[in-house]
């Protein structure tokens, strides 16, 4: 019996990925499983895979199920069975990649943090700004925007559950930095990771607490420090987070710590604090936001539970329910496993996938769009100024038009 | 340029699964994930995906991704491109199936619980032996034993970190069954699913339990329950644990829940609660294990962690710790993601494709093997009969030469 | 300025209580804050204090602030300045010195298990009926019933926030038994404390589960076992739990642990299970109750905190929320501190004095009475034949006219 | 048969308490139990307690035990009956009463927050630092170091189990202001509270984040924010927390919230949050450190439990784990229940009590001293300028020769 019912097969998305580490083993996940979990309006197609060394990239095209493999990326986001490039480098290469897809015609998914600086950052607003003219979409993957227990968070402070907000706090606290002797990879340098724990991590709190708040931060007030100096230069390739190092020490050129107030647009006060050097502490993206009704709580190491206090109910019978995250009625969750069934980490890349090829096959705008990230990044610089300035509060430029700020014509050449 | 390696590539084995419903969506995304995550010597090739309804059979593999579809399960065992054979559908069927894809030549992976009788389980154990000595392997889906943290448990158990044990307590709480206007589904019909919690969840429980503890339960006393005898009969297609009912009731014709003691062979106590009448508790496996030099605890609703005590530490510092079982020296933790990115639910089917793959590659024995199964039913069947026995402790026969009590020659089809 | 305003001071309470170690040293702190903490209608006064050692008891009188102090229980209980007396003792004393302490026309507490056998607390009962057509009032000290959290829930259970119950689930782990050096002390020895863990620990769950459903076991299933059978002799005193062995081993006597299921009148299904010997926990008496309509969670090792789930609530919304039981509204909350200010374990001594106290100014009948505590003895026994009898189910004897079994002429002495 | 034996019986302290509300009931507690549990050198006896209103200091006295009452505070600590004075009155009397009794020669022992400026804790240091000359000794009542979690905390640092320390954060978090119709009472009026939640609860983490770590902070950047800026006019009195309304409203003169960062002498980063806005959070005063070798997490919310993660162990192995404070190893547990019988919070006045009991006795100096409560008080009025200034990082002052700066001669009654 032949199966293909090709009446029935939805059109095809092709992906072009570039980029096959930590972060590209997660986003093929995420295209593997998307069209095969969800009922898709266009089938992902993991077309060509981009890296610069030749037999690493075929290698992760092998492992990962890529079609092809490309080692120029400009070769890549030109090619014709690519509709989508799907940015997985550094920070330090993704305005020249995206604005070059953008202008190829495709559609862009890029990593967060959007850019290494807010030029850059407003660039890619802008090149997005054109392209979405020509129907072309771009997106920037705070992945855990995706996670069911924050978009559930999400849809409970939409729904006025938590009333006006007075504080929301986040932490997200790693201890992969805590050996004085971990390597200095590129993540430990600015030229490549434009910041350290702020832009790897402080990125995604920012983002989380803006897009659940969903009001931005006026004004931040920063410390940061760099506690260990030194470190050995790296022997030998690094593969996720972990790497080996050798004799010879050099600068960490980036923060290990950032730790920040600020306050939201309502007034309600916020609090920040990135860190690789919490021994003990995995990767504790924790959150906790307090409203006049109610408050919520969340632990990214307990991802499939959300606590919520009503604060509308009598105090006798209140407290944090601990909400397991896995009812249909839950986003993404209709169509995953029956409740109590645990989802984990690379299911937020499934969901990034599935909502975005949904934007694209009806043409409507994704979220967190660039200029999301663009108002991410303005933060950070923000933080980054205070940490400098003693603390002082700094404010955060309220958004401008992109288009007035960076014209699509500066040569993004010229600034990475 | 070209990516295919073929010189590199390693040998496929093609899969064919019996059954599509919510264990057919979870085997298939472990199929299709195993080879993208772990170095694997053989690469899984989805063949074909068999089922009763022909349109449903279609959509599913083009949903999941199977090459063909059949709709007859012997035309699938007997399928040249199939090397194993993945038995996915209620336990009625599954000795019928089993046995006749051993008699195929094929390798099987049967899910839980093996059968739905003794008598069937020692049936499948002989055709299993038979074809172990044509070199063909028979797996068991107990597929919480690849749970990370309860494989992890398991290794400190044998290091000898608990040292003597003297309670091992199992609950398996769920509730979809609380609402007494839930539907008569097939698992609630002893003729299709042998028994009700018992099978269903008690299986899982009492595998574990004899998997960590490393010894057989000797005796059972047993308490069962129906608390709602009659139901709503289905109306309609019922899709996971999910259903809707009609006006008319049916009997209810196995336990709502199971509630048991026992003794495994060096004198440790057990308890077992399996249940799917517990209000708020979703997917609860919980299971304490006490010894004289240490204790474990566990809840599948949060499966990343182990709660482990050393007692042999100072009392002052000593209590419950909890480990976050992601780093890449536990078990299965290699190929995923850095430390504190959590895993999920179907992980645990990716990492029996792995185990079984390997088992195959390499022509090892792998476990849960059949026996084990026969194993588990036994002590199913003595708690069934203690229940009726006014929960008298009933012994659990020690496991005989199954070979010789199941001659390969009794018709497998004469007993289903 | 003169304090003392004798014209509004309330009548005194005059306390004698036999007995001076771990429950003395409670119950005395018990009734020192009770009046101190709550307007109780009656001052109890901390009139004398009886041992057996004239040192050792005169030493606890100074220390606990006890007035005087006797040497012969018998001389207490006649004390024209005792009006209430408080029984420490082991077990097998208790019969004696209750109904000595009823027929002296004192009110009476005793600690529990109310007795070591059913027709010891058979003779209390009588005893105490007799004694209450005088006025006089008899208690049983199941204190956990005085946890806030216990007394929150059973104000849940009984205001139907639960519905039918289907299952509860006890547990009283321990480990102070874990080291089989630990000596032989009295507790170990059935001729003292009656039994071992069932007494100790499984008295309260057993006492708890009748308490919080509000109906009794009408039969259960056992298992029992003395893992460590012998242990060295005691050297010199114990004190509290903790005691020092020599060399020489004796025999204990008891069970080290008590593992039961049973039946509650309404057909929910119970389990229990009470050790001494699980490594790791500490004072861990927990509990689950399920019903249709909702479900609770409690741990005494974090008393100040119950887990409820309301099953009538929206799924998506709906989970075990954690309540902090220090609210003014909850149960003896609101003489203590500010919400979020934690009790500890021996405010349930100040509460039971409390409710003590105000039964015998109201002439209202105390609850755990002696009944209560002969109900429980009664599950004891039925535990402890079932687990000689191969684990058969074995009905607890309703509770009968307590007067029509055990005539008050019954001479006490002759029993104990 | 007589019980007192004078020749064993210890010298009496006698204590003479000024205030009656909320923390003279705590003190109350403390004092009357601190001689009963711990074998003290001296006798805390309850002399006389002092308030303002005639008739309700006296009902004060009979509650809570007290042998006299006075109505003026002068009388109270010039008794010759009294050799300590506890200090229980808002904050702005501290200083009068605190340097009266010490001029009076009595030892002193005040609440927290030591003053409402630094000021007034520069003169009650001077006065201190004279009395000690006289053998009088004086100490601020920062309980919660006397929480056995903290305490232990403390060793574990001290014996240098957590290394060099990375980060501390802290959250001090109650919800009683969420409710904008709460009355107006003095805790929001700035001339009796000189700060809101700053000074109630902020001085209480700045305070164990120094004794915890050993190190003072040296500087810090704050936002403060007050949400609710008009409260309805106190009608009637208040008790506890709880107060209530009428119908005019006036203005809230404190913080509603405050919250800093800050640098630790050492060069670790810390953060603090205090409000009494975060709906649901009843007490949580949490901590968090991070050091090179291990860390610790606490919430008062569990007070019995300590949360520690030893990072020299095997990663696999590894986790925080959940210290049940309760064994007799731990600050003051050799005095109190068997391991896993909970302690309170009232627990933290008996042990301060005892503590200070022992250092009259031995005559060492007492820990929190007069010195400790200053240094606090230099950090909450930097925090205050800090706020003022944009969240400018503002250096606290090193402690000066407290004598140097603020010199006996000093009119008191000046200055309050």
């Amino acid at each position: 019996m032949e199966q293909r019912d090709s009446e029935a097969a939805p059109p095809t998305l092709g992906v072009g990925m570039v980029g096959y580490a930590f972060m590209g083993a997660a986003h093929s996940q995420g295209w593997r499983t998307a069209g095969r979990v969800f009922d898709l309006p266009m089938r992902p197609v993991l077309a060509a895979i981009g890296g610069r060394d030749a037999a690493a990239v075929r290698a992760a095209a092998v492992k990962h199920g890529w079609a092809a493999a490309e080692t120029d990326w400009r070769d890549l986001v030109t090619r014709d069975d690519v509709q989508l490039v799907d940015i997985c480098t550094p920070g330090d290469s993704h305005a020249e990649i995206a604005v070059a897809a953008l202008e190829a015609g495709k559609h862009v998914l890029c990593e967060k943090p959007l850019a290494n600086s807010v030029a850059e950052a407003e660039t890619m607003v802008a090149a997005a700004e054109l392209a979405r003219e020509r129907g072309q979409l771009a997106m920037v993957g705070f992945n855990y925007r995706r996670v069911p227990a924050i978009a559930y968070a999400r849809r409970l402070i939409a729904d006025g559950r938590l009333g006006t907000l007075r504080h929301v706090r986040f932490t997200y606290l790693q201890d992969w930095l805590v050996d004085p002797d971990f390597p200095l990879t590129w993540r430990l340098e600015r030229e490549h990771a434009g910041s350290g724990a702020l832009g790897d991590l402080g990125a995604h709190i920012v983002d989380l607490a803006q897009y659940l708040a969903g009001e931005p931060l006026v004004g931040v007030s920063a410390l940061s420090e760099t506690f260990v100096r030194e470190r050995p230069l790296l022997a030998g390739a690094s593969a996720g987070l972990s790497a080996s190092g050798g004799v010879e020490r050099g600068a960490v050129t980036v923060d290990d710590a950032a730790l920040f107030t600020g306050r939201l647009a309502s007034g309600a006060l916020a609090s920040f604090e990135a860190t690789r050097m919490a021994s003990g502490r995995k990767n504790a993206l924790r959150l906790e936001i307090n409203g006049e009704l109610g408050s919520l709580a969340f632990d990214l190491e307990r991802l499939n539970e959300l606590s919520f206090h009503d604060h509308t109910e009598p105090a006798a019978s209140s407290g944090f329910r601990r909400i397991l995250v896995t009812e249909p009625e839950h986003p993404y969750l209709e169509a995953w496993w029956p409740p109590g069934h645990a989802l984990g980490y690379e299911h937020t890349f499934a969901h990034q996938a599935r909502d975005l090829v949904e934007a694209i096959a009806t043409g409507t705008d994704p979220a967190p769009s660039f200029a999301d990230g663009l108002q991410v990044q303005r933060v950070l610089a923000a933080v980054e100024e205070s940490a400098e300035k003693n603390a002082v509060f700094t404010p955060v430029p309220t958004a401008p038009q992109a288009s007035a700020q960076a014209s699509a014509q500066t040569s993004v050449q010229a600034q990475v």
